[in-house]
C-alpha cells in the first residue's frame, strides 16, 4: 500500500461483469477496490449484473427517435448524445467515465472476448457524440473525447498463460484482446495498459489466488505511473490519408499488429 | 447462379443481428438467404433483434441450478447441456446449428466485434458439452463438436477498406476478427473461410451496393469450395504440450497471429 498525497488522489470506475457474486471476477473486483480505496483513491464499481445492465442496443436507447423511423445507430446516438436525451442508465455509466481518471474493465474471458452484457456497456455508453464521431475532438490523440484517462483490462481465462504467450496456439493475449485494446481503449484517446490476467481461472488453487491478488495489487499501484501501451499515433506522421503505416515506419522484421506501436528507443 | 444437384444441396444457417429491419445489414441478409434459395440450398435465418434475443448468460439459462446455489457458469452449462436442460431459446439455436452444413454470421462492426446481441448468442448457444469441453470430442481438429461445418463472417463497417489493409491502422481484419475466426470457429472445430466486408457502410453509394451484393454473391456461392483459413490443428504437431508452437515450426520472418497459419506450399 502506498500513501496518497491530495495530489495523487484519483477516481478509478471499476466495470464488472460475472453473474455470480461468489465469482473469481467477483473476488478481484472486491480486492482491486479495497485495495485502491486503502491507497487514498476514491472508486465506484458498476457491477452489470446486479444493475441488471440492458446490453442491446435498439430503438429504446434513443426516446426521442420517431416510432417507425428508420433507426440509423450511429446518427440517433449523435442526436441523443448532443441533445442530452440518452436513457438514465447510460447517462450515468457516461458520467462515471467522465468522472474518471482510469477505468478498470474486470471480465472473465469468454470466447477470447468480453461476456456480451460488457460488451452491451460499452455498445451503449460510448455513444456517438460521446465517444467518438465527428462532433468531438478527433479522436485517436491528446485531444480525444477520453483522452486522459488509463485503461486496464483484468482478465480471467481457463486456459493456461503458454496457450496465450507469444507462440501459444490461442495467440498472444495483447494480440486477442487487441479489438478492445486499440479498438476501444486507443481510438477513444485512453491510455491502455497491459492487460492483466489471471490463467487456470476455472479452479484456481488458494496459493494462485494469494498471488494473483499480489501481482494485481502491483498493477493498480502502478496504474498512473506504468508506460501505456505504445500505440503510434494517427496524427503522428506514421500513417498516410487512406490510414495506413507509411512504408518503412516500422523497425526491420516487424509485422502482424505491432507495426501499431512505436519503434522502441 | 448454380445449379445444385441433390448431393449438393446444402443447408445454411444466417444469424443476422441489426435492430433496424431496413439496414444495410437486414439487406444483405435478405440477400444472401435469396441469393443461396435460388442455388438450390435450404436457409434457415436467425434474426435476433426480430426474436428478442436473450444477449446475457445467467442463472435463468439453467433451469435445475439451484436457487441460491454458487453459479459455477462452465459447469452449469455442461450439466444443463448434457441433460438436455438448456432453455428452449437456446436449445432451438443449437438444433439449428446441427442442422447446419455452414453458418454465417451479418453483422456491423461495433467497436471492432460483434454487437452485444450477437455476442450473447455465441455465449448462450455455444455451451461447455455442445461446442466445447470435455464431454465433447475434443475440439480444434476433426473430430470436434462442431466439425463439418463451414463459417462465414460477413461484416459491414464505417470505416474505409484501406484502414483494415495490411498496413491498416486498426490492424488486419483478419487480426481484428481473430477472436472469432480461430477463438469461437476453430476451437468448435468449424471451417472458417476469409471474412467477406462491405466498408464505407455508414453511407453506401447504390452502385457500391450492387458491387457489394456481387462480391457477396461470389463468396456465397464458393461457401463449400473456399479453402477454409489454414489455421493449424492442434494435435498436428505444430504445438508443445503447453500449446506453444514449436520452435521453426513457421516459415522465416513470420510473426504475429500468422504464426499459427500452416506455411503456404
Amino acid at each position: 500500500m502506498t500513501e496518497t498525497t491530495a495530489r495523487q488522489r484519483k477516481k478509478i470506475l471499476v466495470v464488472t461483469a460475472h453473474p455470480e457474486p461468489r465469482s473469481l471476477t467477483a473476488a478481484l473486483t472486491a480486492f482491486a477496490a479495497d485495495h485502491l480505496r486503502a491507497a487514498g483513491h476514491e472508486v465506484r464499481v458498476s457491477d452489470l449484473y446486479a444493475m441488471k445492465w440492458k446490453a442491446t442496443v435498439d430503438a429504446d436507447d434513443f426516446p426521442e427517435h420517431p416510432a417507425g423511423g428508420r433507426l440509423d445507430v450511429m446518427g440517433a446516438s449523435q442526436r441523443a448524445t448532443l441533445a442530452g436525451r440518452l436513457t438514465p442508465d447510460v447517462a450515468a455509466e457516461q458520467e462515471k467515465v467522465h468522472w474518471s481518471d482510469a477505468v478498470v474493465l474486470q471480465f472473465p474471458l469468454w470466447w477470447f472476448s468480453m461476456p456480451a452484457i460488457l460488451k452491451g456497456w460499452i455498445d451503449r455508453v460510448f455513444s456517438c457524440g460521446f465517444a467518438y464521431g465527428p462532433e468531438v475532438p478527433a479522436p485517436y490523440g491528446g485531444g480525444a473525447a477520453l483522452a486522459g484517462r488509463r485503461a486496464l483490462l483484468s482478465v480471467t481465462a481457463g486456459a493456461r498463460g503458454t496457450a496465450f504467450s507469444d507462440r501459444g496456439v490461442h495467440g498472444r493475449l495483447a494480440d486477442v484482446l487487441h479489438p478492445i485494446q486499440h479498438g476501444v481503449f486507443w481510438f477513444t484517446g485512453m491510455e491502455p495498459l497491459e492487460p492483466f490476467a489471471v490463467y487456470g481461472a476455472n479452479d484456481l488453487p488458494e496459493d494462485a489466488f494469494a498471488a494473483a491478488r499480489q501481482a494485481y495489487a502491483r498493477r493498480l499501484d502502478a496504474l498512473f505511473t506504468d508506460e501505456p501501451v505504445a500505440f503510434r499515433a494517427l496524427a503522428g506522421g506514421d500513417y498516410d490519408r487512406d490510414m495506413r503505416l507509411l512504408p518503412g515506419a516500422e523497425a526491420p522484421g516487424t509485422s502482424g499488429l505491432d507495426l501499431h506501436l512505436r519503434p522502441a528507443g
